[in-house]
């Protein structure tokens, strides 16, 4: 698990490593419970591993969460974690989507200082971006924009010479590509009532009754 | 703190509980270190609450990350776990959103069933919520659609009939509005009693720019 991915630079003002370090984003889908969350991010935490990003939202069944994890590492200790990720009784599913074709995305909210003679030129900039204007002052734009991380960063690189009050980012979220529902097993642990047709053999049928 | 915030009817598939919950949305800095979010996450959860969402991202400053968390619950408790956050070493500022006039939103990232005769209506549905295709396949549709939580939550139910495969969510992201950097020190208050002047008495009070 893991081995596939690319080897990633370290992102900038961290230390430089020039081992085999990874980026896995890694979703987990959990019970919706208090506690599951730092015992999650402890697992990762008691083996000196930093979560770059975090993101935790409800799915389609409010009892379950999902959390998105990007985390950086050397491939060999991520698959301990993982494994023990899934001993946890709260834990009902892990996927490392590092190892497979997915989309991975962000939000950016971000505050700049929008003086009359720059704001053309700011919301060019954020037109180039997509980017929606979600507040406007007499003196500042606040900015919503998402997309990949090298976006992102373009973004907020662009906007910088113009005095940025404050980001704020989303944790990654990310979601395989391709049309299989990833979460059939999920129920099954559930033990929640299935229906007997197959997606596969029925398109309408989807694999994840609410 | 807190007292500002309306009342909110707890989720659905959660325990009724007719008591003074409210929504809170909080702002954490911390330092970006293995361990902070454990330890952050551990604080709710001691106390026996979930964190209905949480996010984690970079800052301009690649050391600090900033967490937004949205907790519901009495409003004593939650001052007690603010104040608890504080204390924690690693913590830089705590900032109760929900005190303060703030623009809210999360990203959902959502796989569809798209048979040829739902496409042109899922297409239609997409662009009323200025939602982007971020994937295709012959037979499913991938969605991303930023916004508040019930425009979020309005686009899941309406494109729920045509058998939705996948839903991620980030947590939710919250910045302040308007031109000042309001990230207001929680413990400027939390060093008072609660009876000293709050902020929606005094709306000078803002202090500490980023």
């Amino acid at each position: 698990m893991g081995v596939a991915t690319a080897r990633v630079p370290m992102p900038e003002g961290k230390e430089n490593k020039i081992v085999d370090v990874e980026k896995h984003t890694i979703a987990v889908l959990v019970e919706n419970k208090f506690g599951v969350l730092s015992r999650v991010a402890g697992l990762f935490s008691a083996r000196g591993y930093n979560v770059e990003s975090l993101s935790v939202g409800e799915t389609l069944d409010p009892s379950v969460s999902r959390m998105t994890l990007v985390v950086t590492g050397d491939a060999f200790i991520i698959e301990q974690v993982l494994k023990q990720l899934h001993k946890l009784i709260d834990v009902i599913k892990v996927t490392d989507l590092s190892d497979e074709d997915h989309v991975e995305r962000e939000m950016l909210l971000l505050k700049v200082n929008a003086e009359p003679a720059n704001r053309a030129e700011i919301l060019r900039i954020g037109d180039i971006f997509r980017a929606k204007v979600v507040d406007v002052t007499p003196t500042t734009y606040t900015l919503e924009a998402t997309g990949e991380e090298s976006k992102i960063e373009a973004i907020i690189e662009l906007l910088r010479p113009f005095g940025i009050h404050e980001v704020v980012r989303t944790g990654k979220v990310a979601i395989a590509r391709g049309p299989k529902t990833r979460l059939r097993k999920v129920e099954e642990k559930l033990g929640k009532p299935r229906e007997v047709v197959r997606p596969h053999e029925d398109p309408k049928v989807v694999g994840f009754a609410d």
